[in-house]
């Protein structure tokens, strides 16, 4: 027997029909004398429906109220699966984050959960009850409504099986595992049978819209077992067919490189002619860390004067009006020219065998170069590189990269 | 300067643009100095799509899961409304039954509020924020979402207004007050610019849509002023533009009829044969009610042997699976034919001077028996006389009540 925590996300909840067929693999897992807490998404759809809402009547939307909104969108789920399993003969509840309760620090739309009290659920679970939680939402320290910011479900899921001690995290979505890059763009990219959590993670951040960055590294510091595998084929977690994700050393046979990621939620800002004194750009991300906007690539150039520098950066194209709003109150930037684009795209070749091997940077840029790429940004870390480029140049880009790395099935 | 409820049903709320239009209203009340709380109703339509994913699962939906997942309509309306008075530079807070809390009993999908917490509330309206509430919802005393009952947002206005202890509880829908009979099926309808507790009870009991039935005797018990008006007009309530519902001794000139109701939501079960022993009513009518069926009319016919009887009764449509599904269960109804349909309607008149006179009744039989109108069951109370009729007639009955008793404008 086995305790094991599945998360189901928009795509296999869909509609009333897909939640039945997600309930049917829940009840297979039961009947093997498995202990099973599942977690799961909004209807795919419903999210950006009430997110569009929001946007409707205030760009500037205060967070504590949009959490309110679109957390209602793993509500409802929540409730139609406690009753198909209900209608299958398998004693189940619904949960949400405030009766568990899920706490998370006040960083509305984007929290951070800080406890989960298992007590109420553990003793349900243990009665072969099964528990049901809407992803994506907890409760904060003021007793309102929380969300953990987009794909939060994959995160809630993680943190459920770690805080249940759970032996396995099955995230059950439309695709049957992670490949080497999206199928949609190569049509030869090749299903990984195991990866790293360290490659899981760069490939996440990188926009491999499998799983929530954040999710996986909580899997990876809390030694959750997590697997990919997919709500549409026949098979249930017990039976091990997606992609599992495993510690460094649990993988035989390193490749150099696993995958090509890109991103295209990104947007670029260029600061032209930022006075060059001691701790400008500390005065410059600061308060872009305290208005909760993730900052990603960052370049500088020391310029020719030495009176004067260029910065740019990129933020996630969500973040990008408070990013200006914020940048627009700086007095050290009131005479700096701010340019803004959303058209551009992140491409990056991931690989744990990269850090034992040279040559693979200059693969990308000798690959990019004879396609004509021009590489705005780059950023590199011990298992990945990643450059920003045009946006219009992404799917070329990513097959040039998948071809070049020997990446084909 | 006032405290007051008020309270926007679901097509008042239909869109963005609508509650932006309820938004302006309550700045509007705001700006006389006017201490604002509000109600939401989920934007129209919502309700019902999230009773359709809860049919769709089962039939016989746990009731407790049902109402986690419609009571959310509310709740994305409450965060929006919120959003919509605060880009409007007042301030706002929504807040939800279990955060308030608004305690009701067990009786999800039904429950009724046992006691509202002011506490926090009032303090929020005394520092002149505006405070927006979902209604329809509650929280049960084991913590779980309970919800009132179709319509419920209009006892929750009156329940709220009643606990602040509000000057007037304002209900803006989508009519411009309360009317002689539907204007749908009676285009001379008139407006009645006040009507008595009493009589409003009737007319909302009856299928006069504008009011939730137990809004309105709770308005009566707590003495809180209520007032029905258009959302979509440029009045607002302050200015007392609607139907005033008042005292019954507050109404100058008595009319002998006030209005012509009619309710399709009927169904009508006979039981042929009934046994004719002693306490056999309660015994049939005690599970209905344990299985929180509401009866409306009944009638009893003595047998000719008497060994065995015949009775009828109606229940709301909704109610009728669950009706039948007890029934069934009944070893005194072992062999007993259950006959049941939803051809029926239910056919009003109502009028607090009806009890001084004689006449009305009779002119209500002669005026249907003029139009060929069969009579299956009448059920009568000093201020109302119903009579249950073939739906297809329900037109051509209330065309032929609003004219005999000189109904119109």
């Amino acid at each position: 027997m086995a305790l094991i925590v599945v998360k189901f996300g928009g795509t296999s909840v869909a509609d009333v029909a897909r939640i039945e067929n997600a309930a049917d693999k829940i009840v297979r897992e039961v009947e093997r004398g498995n202990q099973v807490a599942v977690i799961v998404s909004a209807m795919s759809g419903v999210t950006n429906q009430l997110v569009g809402y929001c946007d409707e009547v205030s760009q500037l939307y205060d967070t504590r109220e949009y959490d309110v909104v679109v957390s209602s969108g793993e509500q409802i789920t929540a409730g139609l699966m406690a009753m198909a399993l209900q209608k299958r003969d398998v004693e189940a509840r619904s949960w949400l984050g405030w009766q568990i309760p899920i706490r998370t620090d006040e960083t509305h739309g984007k929290a951070r959960i800080a406890e989960i009290d298992t007590t109420e659920i553990s003793k349900r679970l243990k009665k072969g009850e099964v528990v049901v939680v809407p992803g994506f939402q907890g409760v904060s320290e003021r007793n309102r409504i929380s969300t953990l910011g987009r794909g939060g479900s994959d995160t809630s899921a993680v943190a459920l099986a770690a805080a249940l001690k759970a032996d396995r995290c099955d995230i059950y979505t439309d695709v049957d595992g992670v490949y080497t890059t999206d199928p949609r763009i190569v049509p030869k990219a090749r299903k990984l049978n195991r990866i790293s959590f360290e490659e899981m993670i760069e490939l996440a951040s990188l926009g491999a819209k499998v799983l929530q960055t954040r999710s996986v590294e909580m899997a990876m510091k809390h030694h959750v077992p997590l697997q990919v595998l997919s709500s549409f084929e026949d098979h249930i977690g017990s039976d091990l067919p997606g992609t599992l994700i495993v510690e460094e050393d649990d993988i035989m046979e390193q490749e150099l490189v696993s995958g090509i990621a890109y991103a295209r939620d990104e947007a670029k800002v260029t600061l032209l002619k930022v006075p060059d004194t001691p701790g400008v750009a500390a005065r410059i991300f600061e308060p872009l860390s305290e208005a909760a906007v993730n900052v990603d690539m960052i370049v500088q150039n020391i310029s020719a004067d030495g009176k004067a520098t260029d910065m740019t950066f990129t933020v996630s194209r969500a973040d990008l009006p408070k990013a200006l709003e914020t940048l627009g109150n700086l007095a050290d930037l009131d005479d700096v020219d701010i340019i803004a684009t959303e058209d551009v795209a992140k491409v990056s070749v991931v690989g744990v065998g990269m850090i034992s091997h040279h040559g693979v940077a200059s693969k990308m840029f000798a690959t990019l170069a004879k396609k004509g790429i021009n590489i705005q940004v780059i950023s590199t870390s011990e298992i990945k590189i990643s450059v920003l480029i045009a946006e219009e140049y992404t799917e070329l880009a990513v097959r040039a990269l998948h071809e070049a790395y020997g990446l084909e099935s």
